[in-house]
C-alpha cells in the first residue's frame, strides 16, 4: 500500500500564497516554490516549473485567486475587466490543453455569479480553486478505481510522458490507475517511455514511482515497439490534454506513435483523464491546437548543446491520437468505450444533470 | 553536387597506422585518432570512437593488418595462432554486426592462402583490409545508385540512426542513397530520427548531411508517427547490421518502431546494405544476437545524470525487423524484393559464382 505521508501534492495554497513543487528540479531536488505574485503563476506554467493539463489547470485557478487578491478596485466592473485581463494571460500561457481555459472561464463564472462586494468575491475564487483542487484529487481516485476494474491481477503496464500526481494536484490520471492497482492488491510493473525531449518519463514518472516502491523500468521511446512483440505489455495508459467530442486525444509528441505499436501488436491502449479534459466544442482531434516549444529543448540537454550549431529540428510538444486507436477513455464516470461521440455526450449530459 | 574535397574518409590506413574520425567528439569537433597498437583499435569498436556496421568491419580488418604487423613469430604456426587471439578479441568487441565477424574471416582467409613467409602474409593482410575499404566505397556508391532509382524526383526521407558516410568508409548505405539521389539531381529532404540513446541521427547523420548541404531537419524518435500521418514522409530508408537469409534486419533500437509505423501509414520501408550484412547461417532473425549496452548510456548524457538515482533502465542497442514490414533491400547488386529469402539466396548464388 502507498504511504499516505508520502502522497505528493504538486499544487497547494498555503499561507495566502500559490505553492507548487519545481519540476524543472525533479529528480535531482525535491523543492518547493512559493508565489505571491499571479504572474510568477503565469510563468511557471510558460516554463513548465509545473505541467500535465490537470495541474496547470489547478494552477491557474490558484493564480487567478491570487491576482484577485492584489486588486485594487472602486467598483464590481472595474475588478472584472483587470480581472478579464489576469484570465487572458493565464489562457495564453500553454495552448494545447483544455483544462487551462475551463478552470479559467469557472473561475470568471464565479466573477459574475456572486452577488456581494469585491471583498466577497476574492474570498469566493479562493474558496472555488481550492474547491477545484479538491475535485481533481476526487476525480483522480474516482478514474483510478474504473481503471484498476480493467486490469488483470498480475500486468505490464506502458506509460508515456507523466501522467502523475506530478501532472494533477496528487494521485494522477494513468498513474491514478496504476496506483489504484496496486491497492487493490494488484501485481503492477510499470514501462515509462522517457519521453523526449523533456524527458518526464525519465525524471517525472520514474521518480514518482520510485517514491512509492512501485516497480518502473525507463526505456528509450523507440524501444515500446520491440517489448510490445516481445509480449512484455499488457496494455498502454497515458493521459490527455484535451479530448475532442469525438474521442480524438491530444497529450504529449510520441502518443500517437505509441498508439499505433499498440494497435499492431494488438495491445489494448487506455485515455485516463478528467471529465475536464473533454472539449465538446471540437468534434474532432483535427482542430485542436498544438503547441510548438522552443527549438532548443530539442538541441541542448541540460543546458550542453547536442546538436549541431545550424540544424533545424521540430519541437511539437503534443500530437492527436484518432479514436479509433483507443480502447476505452476512463473518467472518474466511469470507463468509456466506443462509439465515443455518443458516450462522451451521454455522460456529459449526465453531468450537466447532476450539476 | 557534393564537393568531393569534403567527402568523409570515417577509417583509413595512414603511414603503419589505423586513422579513424573519433565520432565521439562529434558534432563539435571534427578529429581523426591514429592508433598504431591494433588493441587500441579494438577498444574504439568497443566505445564506438567507430561504429556502423561497415565501418567496424573495416576498421577490425585495419586493426588485424596492424596486429599482424607487430607479430614477431618464429613459424607460420605460431603466428595463426597470435592472430586467432586477435580474430578472437575483434568478434568480440561488438556482437550484432556480422560485417565484423564477416571482415575477420576474410582476413583469417588470407593468413591460410597466402603461400610464403610470414612477411608476405603480413603484406598480404594489408593488402587484403586496402581492398576492403576500396570495395566498402564501391559497394555505397552502387546500392547508392540502384536506391535512387526508387526515388521519386522529389522526396522525404525518413533515416535512423546513422548509415551514413561516418557508418562505412565513405559515401554511406542509407545516406549513399541520399547522395546518389542528390548526384542524380532529385530534391531530396532527409528527416532524421535523433536516435535515442546515444544520438547518432542528431549528432552523426544531421552533422554530416549540413557539410555537403542537404536539407536535414532532425526529430525526436517519437515525432515520426506524425510527420507520416501528415504526410510529410515518402519513403524510409534504414541501414542494417545483420540481415538474415529471410530478410528479417537486425539495425539500431528504434528501427522496428520505425518500420511498424510506416507500414501502418503505407510508407515504403527500405533497408539499404552491402550483401557482407547478410548472414545466410540464420534462417531467420529470431537468433540475430542483440547487444546489451550499459545502462550509463539511458541514465546519464554529456556525463550528467538524467535518471532518478536507483531507477532500472533497459538498453538495447538494436532490434529486428520482420521482412514482411520491408518493402525492398537495396544493395550494391541491386534492389532485392520479397519473397526474400529466394532472391536473397539467388543474390548470394551469383555473387559465389562471380568470385
Amino acid at each position: 500500500m502507498p504511504n499516505p505521508e508520502k502522497v505528493l501534492q504538486t499544487v497547494a495554497w498555503k499561507g495566502g500564497r500559490v505553492r507548487m513543487i519545481d519540476q524543472t528540479a525533479l529528480p535531482e531536488r525535491l523543492t518547493y516554490v512559493d508565489m505571491s505574485d499571479w504572474r510568477d503563476v503565469a510563468q511557471a506554467i510558460r516554463t513548465m516549473v509545473v505541467r500535465g493539463a490537470p495541474a496547470i489547470g489547478c494552477s491557474a485557478a490558484l493564480g487567478m485567486a491570487l491576482g484577485a487578491r492584489g486588486i485594487i478596485a472602486e467598483n464590481k466592473a472595474a475588478f472584472r475587466k483587470r480581472m478579464e485581463q489576469i484570465a487572458d494571460t493565464f489562457k495564453a500561457a500553454r495552448p494545447t490543453a483544455v483544462n487551462l481555459g475551463w478552470a479559467v472561464d469557472r473561475m470568471m463564472g464565479v466573477v459574475d455569479r456572486v452577488d456581494g462586494n469585491v471583498v466577497d468575491i476574492k474570498d469566493a475564487l479562493i474558496t472555488e480553486a481550492l474547491e477545484m483542487l479538491r475535485e481533481d484529487i476526487e476525480a483522480n481516485r474516482a478514474l483510478g478505481a474504473h481503471g484498476a476494474k480493467l486490469l488483470p491481477d498480475s500486468v505490464s503496464i506502458l506509460t508515456h510522458c507523466n501522467a502523475g500526481a506530478l501532472a494533477t494536484v496528487s494521485y494522477g490520471t494513468a498513474l491514478g490507475v496504476v496506483r489504484a492497482a496496486v491497492e487493490a492488491g494488484k501485481n503492477v510493473r510499470v514501462f515509462a517511455d522517457e519521453t523526449r525531449p523533456r524527458l518526464q518519463g525519465m525524471k517525472l514518472t520514474a521518480w514518482e514511482l520510485l517514491q512509492e516502491g512501485i516497480p518502473v523500468t525507463v526505456i528509450a521511446d523507440s524501444m515500446a515497439a520491440t517489448l510490445m512483440r516481445d509480449g512484455k505489455i499488457d496494455c498502454v495508459i497515458v493521459g490527455a490534454d484535451r479530448i475532442a467530442a469525438n474521442g480524438d486525444t491530444a497529450n504529449k509528441i510520441g502518443t500517437y506513435s505509441v498508439a499505433v505499436l499498440a494497435h499492431h501488436h494488438k495491445i489494448p491502449f487506455y485515455v485516463a483523464a478528467p471529465l475536464s479534459t473533454v472539449d465538446m466544442s471540437l468534434p474532432t482531434g483535427a482542430r485542436i491546437p498544438i503547441e510548438e516549444r522552443e527549438t532548443v529543448e530539442m538541441t541542448h540537454l541540460e543546458g550542453i548543446r547536442i546538436a549541431p550549431e545550424g540544424v533545424t529540428v521540430l519541437n511539437p510538444a503534443f500530437d492527436v491520437t484518432p479514436h479509433e486507436l483507443i480502447a476505452a477513455i476512463i473518467t472518474e464516470r466511469g470507463v468509456i468505450e466506443a462509439p465515443f461521440a455518443k458516450n462522451l455526450a451521454a455522460v456529459g449530459e449526465r453531468e450537466a444533470v447532476l450539476a
